[in-house]
């Protein structure tokens, strides 16, 4: 029960609590209690996840009453469709699952935002909990209310935003994370690091080793850490009309990556790495970002690990795609860049800009290196 | 111009007006462009109603500047499914519809819950707009932002709360109404009657015979009266956590009735119409409501040529229906019942008081007329 950390999203009537620490998978049942009573409960996973962790889950929940119903998803973001969300609507009507009967999200940022969706139209809405376990979910994905799921046509281009009302970061599986895990939620991490400032950052830098062998003394701050900023920055806009949009850092050319290389061949973590990187280029080619900073952000996320290198596709398709996301408008598109560290900048960049920039991103990078 | 009723659903950031008088589709373009400027629109309509008025609201939206692409969904509740929303979310994307593009809804109950939950997904929500061609639609859904798809196991199981920006009721296309679809929304207006007290009930029972033929001079007074009761209570309680429940009187036998029947033997408002006399009963044998009030609902809702009695279908088939559905709770099923026309009750009523009351109610009802 030590060392758990309490951040509150606050939202006015939908607020929620996130709490970080280790051992709160035994925990979960008398938490979930605590903001959704009911008799019964849908657990919802993946398979790989819930070969780890659903029994300890599940007993936990079990222990505090609730009769328990289990949908496992298929691995990987081809899951994160509106024919998986079909299946597992089917399968609550078959469980006689209710309006106030919870739904708890076991897994990383695909079932997070698979299970959050159907969570909120289910019923149009029902109590939903996030237990993330991958870093990136732990950081990002589970706090904030964003679910979707994938078109052929894009990543997340249906959804709704739907709070939760609890998210369970137990920071003790992170300790079971395969590595590529691990790295998808580091660039994450290091993205806080560059919007919200230098302390954060240096924690990072300064620990390298030890954050990326993802050791509990470590991730519970840098975990906590993170989640408070995501937390402030949800409550200043929850609705991603303003403000929220820095959380976009490394997004836009991230997303088309992912969209152009078919789900999977990135893991999220690694195409907003790329696209981080390409943003500041893209600061530096428009005159904006200095090359210290853009130095500092893609050595940083190299000696993390991560990629930083753009894949051999043409820069005006990598532009195509992005006109078509829907960040963009009026053939402009929308950039997060860095004045400097902890300096983000929300704004409009002209296309031959961008297609000007990627076309030398690779260039520049490896010069910097 | 003349004779718009202006009135607001009061909602704070998401309030919108909802206009009714004759000769709305015209406007359609300049009202549009009031609350969702943009380059182009999206029209959700269905076969039926396209034929109908599809060319006056679309050379409307072109006249204010628009770009319009064009959805037609099928006829029918059996298109308010997952697989036509699908079929539109590829369609918008197609189209490269962006998130500031409006959908505009033409169309009836079933399209209006349909293109409303597109709407509210695409991209996690674009500005909609409704323009309700049917009574029902017109004095009821289009109003409140329920939106929803049925699923196998039952009627409106996937949905969202999403508010439209604006909705345009044009009375004159009421004129055009097939009688089954004016019937359905006389339904409707009779239940406003038995729920808010006895003004429209007085003037509807004294009109009888002109608000059947949906009479222009007749209809834009029913209709903003309608609308004005619904807007204050949505306004009350916009996620329909408490008061918004006695809007769904005669709606749970109602509902159990159409899933049973599949759907489309019956149109919603002759479900509902079933089921108010089935509350009534229920009321009356539950000591709640008086013998004049049942009386008055059964016999109004006669005279106006909707049906009243239930269809041979078992009474605990129905009741076994009614639990699966999602106002029930713990065995007891939540009833909106009437102590007195204009007093509306929500309550908990026994499995047993409702299968007896259902098993008794067309022997009652007959004795009534």
């Amino acid at each position: 029960m030590s060392d758990i950390t309490n951040l509150e999203v606050a939202l006015g009537s939908r607020s929620y609590h996130v709490l970080v620490g280790e051992g709160l998978l035994a925990q979960a049942g008398d938490q979930v209690r605590r903001v959704a009573p009911a008799e019964r409960v849908t657990l919802i996973s993946n398979d790989t996840v819930f070969e780890l962790y659903g029994d300890a889950v599940v007993q936990a929940l079990k222990a505090a009453g609730y009769s328990v119903d289990v949908v496992r998803v298929g691995d990987g973001e081809r899951h994160k469709s509106l024919s998986a969300a079909t299946n597992i609507y089917e399968k609550l009507t078959s469980f006689g699952a209710q309006r106030w009967d919870p739904v708890v999200v076991l897994g990383g940022g695909v079932i997070g935002d698979l299970g959050g969706f159907v969570a909120g139209t289910y019923m149009r809405g029902v109590p939903l909990i996030h237990v993330p376990t991958t870093l990136l979910a732990q950081v990002d994905s589970s706090i904030g209310g964003k679910t979707a799921v994938n078109l052929p046509a894009g990543k997340n281009l249906v959804g709704m935003f739907y709070q939760p009302r609890l998210v369970l970061s137990d920071i003790a599986v992170l300790a079971s994370l395969p590595a590529k895990y691990a790295l998808g939620g580091l660039s994450e991490v290091l993205k806080y690091g560059f919007l919200e400032g230098k302390d954060l950052l240096a924690f990072v830098e300064g620990n390298l080793a030890d954050v990326i062998a993802l050791r509990s003394s470590e991730m519970r701050q840098v975990v906590a850490w993170c989640c408070k900023t995501k937390a402030r920055v949800v409550s200043e806009d929850e609705r991603d009309e303003g403000r929220r949009a820095i959380l976009n850092f490394g997004h836009t050319v991230g997303h088309a990556l992912e969209t152009l290389q078919g789900y999977g061949t990135y893991e999220h973590g690694e195409a907003v790495s790329i696209g981080m990187a390409a943003a500041a280029v893209i600061g530096l080619k428009a005159g904006l970002t200095d090359e210290t900073t853009a130095r500092k952000v893609v050595g940083l996320l190299s000696r993390a690990g991560l990629p930083v290198r753009l894949p051999s596709v043409p820069a005006e398709v990598i532009a195509g795609s992005i006109l078509l996301d829907k960040k963009a408008r009026d053939r402009q598109m929308r950039f997060v860049l860095l004045r400097k560290i902890g300096e983000p900048v929300v704004t409009s960049v002209p296309e031959d800009v961008v297609v000007g920039s990627l076309g030398q991103a690779n260039h520049l990078i490896d010069r910097m290196l």
